[in-house]
């Protein structure tokens, strides 16, 4: 969809999914960090997580397949009619048909199954390398802003898969854990940056081959980065604070939980524990 | 081989190798699984297995180098006769004869020779770049599609070639064989597509130069290899399945087994299970 | 700052740095190899030196800002007025801006904070990232030699982020910490070659597309990184000859500290022990 | 040197290398799994042939760098008079230097010094670095079959920095040091190709601009990549049949030498132990 909305769409499921993460991840670093020693409901209640985040990753993705294929000006699920018929679209669509992908094995992972451990990273790594791999062979024959602007994102994509494929090999690696949620944000706010250049809002166009607006946007790039990992920090350090003025109640909740489970089934405890340290 | 057959044939050899890796790692994955602290005889069993498909690489390679050189239009053998002979055969001949040193080394890894571990892994990704090599510097000089549809097979070569590079350093681990096995299948049904878009059975002829037609091949890849990740999900499920079904009866089997031995020689058991954490 | 100061600035940072890790570090591994079993007070003596550094590299990037944005030809924070306002030097505010983010994931790591482990080196990693990313897309239209002197910079910048990025992995990896040290004492003399090259002190202009000068210049390159070698080298056993000189009288002192703090509080001790090797 | 004897120069020099390391590696190989459990003399031996190996290089680079400068048609060091001075024999030059930086490095780690472990390979992954990089800005403005030759060069090159960059941190990885020892012969052999096709004994000159010449120069490349593993795998084959000759009465020595020890300082073993572990 070559207008704002076919933008704003993959802007804010990225611009969501990051944001989530940079909340997630903290909190698990954080509540993993401060039950040392006793980690049995902390897994339990982030599988369940990833469980939800699967289904909504299936849900978005499926969501975005509909909105590229049934827009007026869409393919409505024709492929070639004479000559191919909106393969734009259909490029988008296979984009959105491997992070369909991802979150299958997103929600395969978090239920009881013997999947190999790291399987959900090395779909999304997977999603996000097609992402990259078809945006790479879509930018021939466009103006040079056009061709930039979206040649930068990138570098935020297959940054993205290469951090998300070392996940599969280094697990629960917080840092690389923040480092992929600051490149979804660039993802989602540098899309919506792509809507506002190509298809600005007020009307007023910008001059696609204007060196200058190619020298502003570069930098431009690098701003969004760093209002990324400004949000990463700051919501680290509220989750921080939060889990910590909770803590003193939270903390004395699950030692009673453990307590009352120690006497019954310290067995399938030792499981759990095998299975966290597992992944 | 520049015909259909040409193309199908190594096809043919990448699905059929892709398809068998996607039922023996899932195999051997379930089996470990299952078996835990007790992994006697599962490493001997794989050990045969590996030298049987050692043997049939080494086999295949050889068919795949007589072919090129003995096909009625080939070199015969012949290499400088005034000007250069067929070097495209030629060059296909030299693919191949690394998948035959990938074979040697896998059959040379099953023996029970003091070969370092990982042989056969760095072997077959030293096969996969030099394929990736010689095609990267075949593509001079053709027409936009015919070399479009041949480099992006060097996605899935050199994909590949890393893939098993980094299975050197991290031995079985079953997402990475999976993975090598997604990209041998995308690589097989991509030989298919080549010789059905370049020598199309029809007759009905490609334009090689219309840009719609790259934009769909491009795509296209990722519907392959797509497809790719289903059968390998397919097949490890089904693995999984029938594996759980047989697995009573099997496990007693083994128990008794086990039994058995037990008594006997328990320390050329601690030999095989250093044998098989040592590779 | 087109100019020589402009060249100048960022390499006695640069230069600075290179000097003082290429000191630090050999430091630590002296004294952590001869303390070895009881590395009690080194870790937090260098705690408190990592955050003198990053209070450092923080007031530097701002000193650099501030030079950029308010030299009199400067944009003086004046982004856009009918046309983008003198784009090279906030493109060089952006670059000195990560460096202060950079410094300030220095602070927070060497706070007792929940910071996850390497964000001090992940930052500057990034850091270095950005700079190579805004002078990749910097060198359009340049004169070949100023174009080339600059992109020989990258090898520096990127090999600097990727060895950097390797110590996230590999904590207190000496070696690592060594060749960072040089690549910064190879940028730090580089900025100055530009400097020298592009506005030479005594007005001899170079042939800006002579062949022989790019073709001296790439050699020169490799004498610079010679002499880096060397200076870290020498850093190195200049180091490690001073520590073995104080050692004996040093090592006693330590001794004696250790044997009060013994007695007192050897839990506090484990803690710091545990933290140390977190890190 | 633009001649045969340039070529031929670094040919032996790495062809040397590789053949030795294809038996120096096996061996210790060999040895180490022999004498499982009591490493005691292997490092020793092995830290006095790197001493010598170390020198040799350093001799060499030393040879090397002064072949380069006083040939008769040398610069006889000489780098600037009105234009720059045979750039060529000082790029090679630099290139030698660095080798011979890499020589000091073997001779320091192989001392009993504190270097950190590692160190050797890094020189030696920065030399073939250097090397690649130089050779990169080399081969501009040459005839197509020169520059291809040449860059076909960069393969065993920037395939040997990479992997001596990974021994650093896999020490003592057989399959490493063996690939390492194959990219060395390799380069060698194509040194010495190059020469026989750039400057060939019987007058004969190859059409620098025909793409069946180019094509074959690919392939030929493979093959002798093909010829290195097969001599890297007959020395190994060698080694470890006449180890396993020999075996019998060399591990009655050392076993009579272990008991000798035993009873005297077996603290000093435990240190020796440590050291060959720690490295």
């Amino acid at each position: 969809m070559a207008n704002f909305k076919g933008h704003a769409l993959p802007g804010s499921f990225f611009l969501l999914f990051g944001l989530w993460w940079s909340v997630k991840y903290p909190l698990r670093h954080t509540l993993q960090k401060r039950q040392n020693g006793r980690k049995q409901n902390v897994p339990l209640f982030f599988k369940k997580l990833d469980l939800i985040e699967g289904v909504l990753k299936t849900f978005f993705a499926f969501v975005g397949i509909m909105a590229e294929q049934f827009v007026p000006d869409g393919p409505h699920g024709h492929l070639y009619d004479e000559d191919w018929v909106k393969l734009m679209n259909w490029q988008h669509s296979t984009m959105y048909l491997f992070y369909g992908i991802s979150g299958i094995a997103d929600i395969l992972s978090s239920a009881p199954l013997p999947t190999p451990a790291g399987l959900d990273r090395l779909a999304l790594s997977i999603a996000l390398f097609v992402e990259g791999f078809l945006f790479y062979f879509h930018l021939h024959n466009r103006p040079p802003l056009d061709q930039h602007i979206h040649s930068l994102l990138l570098v935020a994509v297959f940054g993205g898969a290469a951090s998300t494929l070392l996940e599969v090999f280094m697990k629960n690696n917080t840092l690389l854990e923040l480092l992929r949620s600051s490149l979804a944000i660039l993802q989602g706010t540098w899309f919506y940056q792509i809507g506002f250049v190509l298809y600005p809002l007020n009307g007023n166009l910008w001059e696609l081959d204007n060196h200058g607006n190619i020298m502003f946007i570069t930098m431009c790039y690098c701003w969004h980065y760093a209002v990324a990992l400004l949000i990463v920090g700051i919501n680290f350090s509220l989750v921080w604070w939060v889990t910590r003025r909770c803590g003193g109640r939270q903390g004395s909740e699950i030692e009673i939980g453990l307590r009352k489970t120690n006497h019954h089934d310290s067995s399938s405890q030792k499981a759990l524990l095998q299975e966290s340290e597992e992944e």
